[in-house]
């Protein structure tokens, strides 16, 4: 018997050609039908269908698996790269799950998501976006660290404002926090507003600097992107 | 009798030079009148006239359309173009619901929007956004799929911390898709927003990176803009 | 008895020099004094004290405005430019509603805001915010009128969605063009949300398109600035 | 006994090599333990083991002050830059408040939050920042101005259309601020929301105007920002 061959990259992966995208396709069709389970008021038939498919998606991408494990170059060092890694946590579930109740295989399945991740390997211009949060890490760390300290502040002076007229809202400056997080980021669910004069003025200042800080950063990557792009020419 | 002559473009569609401004000003005022026919309350004079306003733009539209028609060059070739399809379904509707029930023809009528897609053709610096958006397509394509998948991911992450506590707002990875929608576009409406404490530091890290990630596209498309700006120099 | 003369700039306006300063504190305060009568509980004695801080000011800029009147050069000329209707704008209500009742009186002083207006003169930086806006115009307007129909097409799509489950709330499509509006500002006040799975997906693909397309002018008017900025050296 | 001495920066400044990693944990910490003080239900045991980590915290603050007071170059300069007296205020409330009763210690404590301004002094990175806001002060301080002129006129605007139909929530000018701030910055909480025709109409325009002046800004620090990377190579 003849020992089958497969094309691989310059890094000993396998490169399955045409086959990616019918992976690709079931990867996504795996991502909706996991949606589709969680449905309230599903029929038990169409959760039998789901549970079937399931059961093929998973049986692919183990063949898949065991190929890019036996198949690569060198011989099983997949299992140690990332993706070998997110494949296997990808599938593991479905094996480890039986004998187990529902519930916890449930909560197994969350890391069905992790095939999510093999979607990233097969686009080749995720090296640029790479290369521009290369080049842009230095400022979004810093602009990072600015936003944290301007949420805290944020939090701990509306705290002020706001505990002693409405201390079931702003119970805590953890509970500022989720309002920081929300004003900053402009979402504004108006779950919990500030209702004092100082409070709403505060919230002017907050806003009037935060906005400023919080959108600096996409600018950053968008010119660092540019750069990238350049560098490819 | 002397066979009428049109100016055409290079495309051989016709140009009705200052009577161009005539036909859009009537697409606006179509559009209008649309949106005037659909408030509850309208007394069944205006709507009568709002039906004959109708009449008569239909009409003048299905002179344009046969002119264009039999007129531009090479003849007829104008039925299969991409405009020649939209003008005819923007006047279509209004021919085919004689006889038809009103609720029926109501939803024909929708079609009636298409007109909007004339004003395009109107405009030379569409030529600009086009070339902008060519130069930018492969850029805008990943990061729409980068923000899907941060969709899809956010959704079932906080479908797990907030759908025990809230079973019926977040009752499955589709509502809580909705929730990521509004929240990733920092829209907030504030009728899905999580309670737990694990649900608004997830939302928390949601945002920290998903805002960034939404923000990218429109940098890359007004850099792409300028860049389209400079060839035409 | 001398004529007194003043500095004036290249089009023939008066400089006042540092008590330009305290004009412009003078409209600050007239404008903070109108907020305050607005406010529902104030005291009669607090009303009479900014009814004749009101006085005071209208007299400087009274003052002001026949000084600049009539020793601009040439004379008069200033009654007919664009800052001396302004000015007389600004002042003339309070003379115009002495003898006339409260309320229409009321309506009058908001042309008091007109003031607010004069602010600008005084700046030197405006005029490269002028050049941007030149530079830009073309581009923002197109793009206004891009998101004109991006406006109208939602309002559309989510009245056909949302009408016949919600026929109170998107009752026309005005009604949901002001929800257009709020959602693709991403302000989402939250009083009017679609709550079918069809009208989310439209919501989906609406913030998908718009939020691209509202956020690009404000990236091509800092663009223009830059350059703005450039051409002055 | 032999005198101790420490490297100083170009300042005069004490560096304490990788121990300054130790005291920025320490601010980390204790801004932690600040926010755990707040929460509502905590037992009074765990609010006893704050306190105590509070005493060690200021004792090692204290210790590094004095430190830097006497063994800084010259000696006692320290105590009158900006960042000695950061260090002061930030431990100075814990002294003060032995013998206050508890409120006042608590009001005086939020001063305990300067300390976070300490963690700025220890990123190089901050100078970029710094001169990025050099070159764009200018600009930075105009678009202010219009910002704030916008947010006056929006919110006196809204007023006149809403005040009539919602007297108790467009109560006065400064009630509309609020909506003006909430809209403007697209934060949208949704606890104030127009509902006349003409005031729907009005925040259109609001809109249109205002949030391409909002978004400006950040776009024109982005800019400066990499302006100041240049510089520096």
């Amino acid at each position: 018997m003849k020992k089958p061959t497969f094309k691989t990259d310059e890094q000993g992966r396998i490169i399955f050609g045409r086959f990616e995208y019918v992976l690709q396709s079931l990867i996504f069709l795996s991502l909706v039908s996991f949606a589709i389970e969680t449905l309230p008021n599903i029929s038990p038939q169409l959760r039998k269908s789901l549970g079937r498919f399931e059961m093929v998606t998973v049986t692919i991408f183990t063949i898949e698996y065991l190929l890019r494990l036996f198949y690569g170059k060198p011989r099983l060092r997949y299992a140690f790269s990332f993706f070998g890694l997110i494949d296997l946590l990808a599938i593991a579930p479905f094996y480890l799950s039986t004998g187990l109740d529902l519930r916890s295989l449930r909560a197994f399945r969350m890391l069905r998501l992790v095939r999510l991740l093999k979607l990233v390997r097969y686009s080749a211009a995720v090296q640029r976006y790479h290369r521009a949060f290369v080049i842009a890490r230095e400022e979004l760390v810093y602009f990072g660290i600015i936003t944290l300290i301007l949420l805290y502040l944020s939090a701990v002076g509306i705290y002020y404002f706001e505990n002693p007229v409405q201390p079931k809202i702003f119970a805590s400056v953890f509970h500022s926090l989720w309002w920081a997080i929300c004003t900053l980021s402009s979402v504004g669910y108006g779950d919990i507003v500030p209702i004092t004069a100082g409070g709403r003025v505060f919230t002017f200042f907050v806003l009037i600097i935060g906005l400023g800080v919080v959108a600096v950063p996409s600018g950053i990557f968008a010119s660092a992107l540019t750069q990238a792009k350049e560098t490819e020419k």
